[in-house]
């Protein structure tokens, strides 16, 4: 299987790039080389596919049920009692319509934390794309819970088999207010030996900063860090609330952090995310975008647009998140996040790329090809996605589409009346 | 000149919609009607046209020239040599992209403040969407300027008789720091005499308001107030900082205000923007993108997302700016301040109208339409724009939209060799 892409755009200048066995293999003008697919690249430009470092899937399934609403009547009233209903068929064609959005906006790699990690593997499997899944787990402090969710973890973990290595396994542990010290030092242990990431929610709100006082005597990243649980392989989500000695710690830990600015400027959670400290003291910083439920949808182009302009306007300061430091973020620090060599248009990395169709408002003039596609465009600049050296998307269509939307649609509709 | 949508869903039924003449003339279920042009509006939902409040058209030739800079050096630098350059061809190419990307993204109406009038007018009169037009004015504070400035509104209210209908005439003093009282009185006679708008940058950043204390010795809106130019007639832009007495003048002198969160966001000039006390003051909140070298899109679905976001988080309230009062910003109360019976599809109202694709991830599920038009979508959504009673897209095609693009791409690189 291989491709070739005639005369796009990298970096401002035309080439052709060569695809093969799911690497790009070679990069230059005239390629003197055939291939089973060639696409034309002219008005396109190549970008890598994006990492989408924070999400839940299935949650697609909960778009615009409930918006507007304070916190805990929403997560009472909406979505907990709709999500105990979930079977293994609803999170399936949740997360198939979750694929499907993140293949039409350029995402080629997400994280995933959810419930029926099957039902999400397997229609990542068939999308094509690749995912890193986790099954949430909640102990709530109770021993019969703790183990349980032990047995699940080391389960999913044997059946990993079943899958291509798209798919990479992490564990769960939903936050620091719904899982217990033990089962995070259980799932460090864990983590080490087999060399999986831990991907859990930290730092989140002002309301979990005060909890984690109050019940541990420490804030959150103090707490993880005398649990013992602070690694090269935790990744933890949204990350607000920390001080200066939190990112020393986290630094000091290899740490990773995902940024959710859509989810925490919708459910009000907090801004001032302290992007420019944390790249300073050499944290890997990915995006994210969270779940469709508080987001409301899977754009990383917006997502980085939401990004750059929050951590101006807070900071008071127009220089602050650049473009380009945020594309990096939503690229290949996301892909060293999730152990790729991918995030970059290089010979030798994943072929997990995007063509972007130039010939739109968005990109013209095009000065700053970076600053057009952060500040100007959003996902539906996005013309052709290939992931692991296969074409996922031309001409902004997917195989299928219309039925994927068509049954999860009938599936959110039908699990709120269940 | 009639058209006839079939089956298009309003509120969430699918209804007919006949249109003659400019407006809006029957609502309802099979309707026993035959027009000249049919369009199927199976899968579609119909929106008012958005009313863009602020912006600068034809600054779309700057987009993306020089981001992540602080404000002084990027408009000395980059902005002000280049503008001082426009011709009116280069003017007319500009504003023929922005009404470009405004159709494309749903925008029927625009406010604008730049130079070269009749460009960004003939430009808008072809393109056959709506705008309220000034020209900038700064006079500086010195009389002789202030004298032409004078001048320069009559000659221009003088020949607005060139034009139809769509183009309403309005005069545009820049800012309090850049125009004098004396120009913003004579503006305000001006305009009470032939009952034309005065649109206004003010209250934007806190150096204006330092810099308005310390020349004037009030705060912005108090100087106005004290100049006696509050009026039905004055629309002012961005209204950042302003004091709870401030709002209550406003509102009692029935002041307009235009909100622009990208721009705001992105020029780090403030976030606090007062959506809720405005609103409940009483004053017609509009919503805006500003020009394209500080926003840099034209997209009002973004904007509403933006203010919507925005607005939560700095007030920690998830319940703030909610979609629907923001849609109500960007629709009717934007067509209130333009003086136009719109913003509404309601019988009797002008035939300003967008039909949105229905079939994509950001509608699926479609359990609160207005939530995902705001929350999950974006300009790119818009399938049909109708205007003034005449189809200006179909398909997202609008007719002559690669010449455009071409013409203004190139205008733009040749605009800063010069
Ligand atoms: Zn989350
Ligand atoms: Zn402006």
């Amino acid at each position: 299987m291989s491709i070739l892409i005639k005369e796009v755009e990298l970096n401002g200048v035309a080439t052709d790039i060569y695809i093969e066995n799911k690497y790009i293999k070679q990069i230059g003008a005239n390629l003197p080389v055939t291939a089973d697919t060639v696409i034309d690249g002219r008005r396109k430009a190549v970008v890598p596919g994006f990492v989408n470092t924070h999400g839940h899937a299935a949650m697609t399934l909960f778009r615009g049920f409930g918006d507007d609403m304070p916190l805990m009547p929403w997560l009472e009233e909406k979505i907990w009692p709709n999500e105990a209903k979930l079977t293994k068929e609803d999170v399936y064609w949740g997360a198939k319509l979750a694929c499907l959005e993140m293949i039409k906006s350029g995402t080629t790699t997400f994280f995933d934390m959810y419930h029926k990690f099957h039902a999400t593997a397997e229609a990542v499997e068939e999308m094509g794309i690749r995912a890193n899944i986790s099954s949430a787990c909640f102990d709530q402090f109770k021993p019969e819970l703790t183990e349980k969710s032990k047995q699940t973890i080391q389960k999913l973990y044997n059946e990993m088999d079943r899958y291509s290595k798209r798919i990479h396994f992490s564990i769960g542990p939903h936050a620091i207010y719904t899982v217990s010290g033990e089962l995070l030092q259980w799932a460090d242990a864990f983590a080490r030996e087999h060399n999986v990431l831990i991907q859990l929610h930290l730092a989140e709100t002002e309301g979990e900063v005060e909890n984690s006082v109050k019940n541990f005597g420490l804030t959150p990243v103090r707490y993880l860090y005398k649990l013992g649980v602070l690694s090269p392989r935790l990744l933890i989500s949204h990350g607000i609330y920390v001080d200066d000695d939190e990112i020393r710690m986290l630094a000091d830990h290899e740490v990773k952090v995902a940024h959710n600015p859509a989810s925490n400027m919708k459910l009000a959670s907090g801004m001032h995310f302290k992007f420019q400290e944390m790249r300073e003291a050499g944290i890997l910083v990915g995006l994210g975008t969270d779940g469709c439920s508080s987001s409301n949808n899977l754009d990383m182009i917006e997502a980085m647009k939401l990004a750059s302009l929050l951590g101006k306007v807070w900071r008071k300061d127009p220089e602050a998140v650049t473009a380009d430091e945020i594309f990096q973020s939503a690229t290949v620090n996301g892909a060293a996040i999730a152990n790729l060599k991918a995030g970059k248009i290089a010979e030798g990395y994943l072929a997990d790329l995007s063509l972007i169709d130039l010939n739109m408002p968005a990109f013209t003039p095009n000065f700053n090809f970076i600053s057009n596609l952060v500040y100007a465009a959003n996902g539906n600049c996005i013309d052709t996605v290939i992931c692991d050296g296969k074409v996922l998307m031309q001409n902004r269509k997917v195989p299928g589409e219309d039925e994927i939307m068509e049954r999860a649609a009938q599936i959110a509709y039908n699990l709120i009346k269940r």
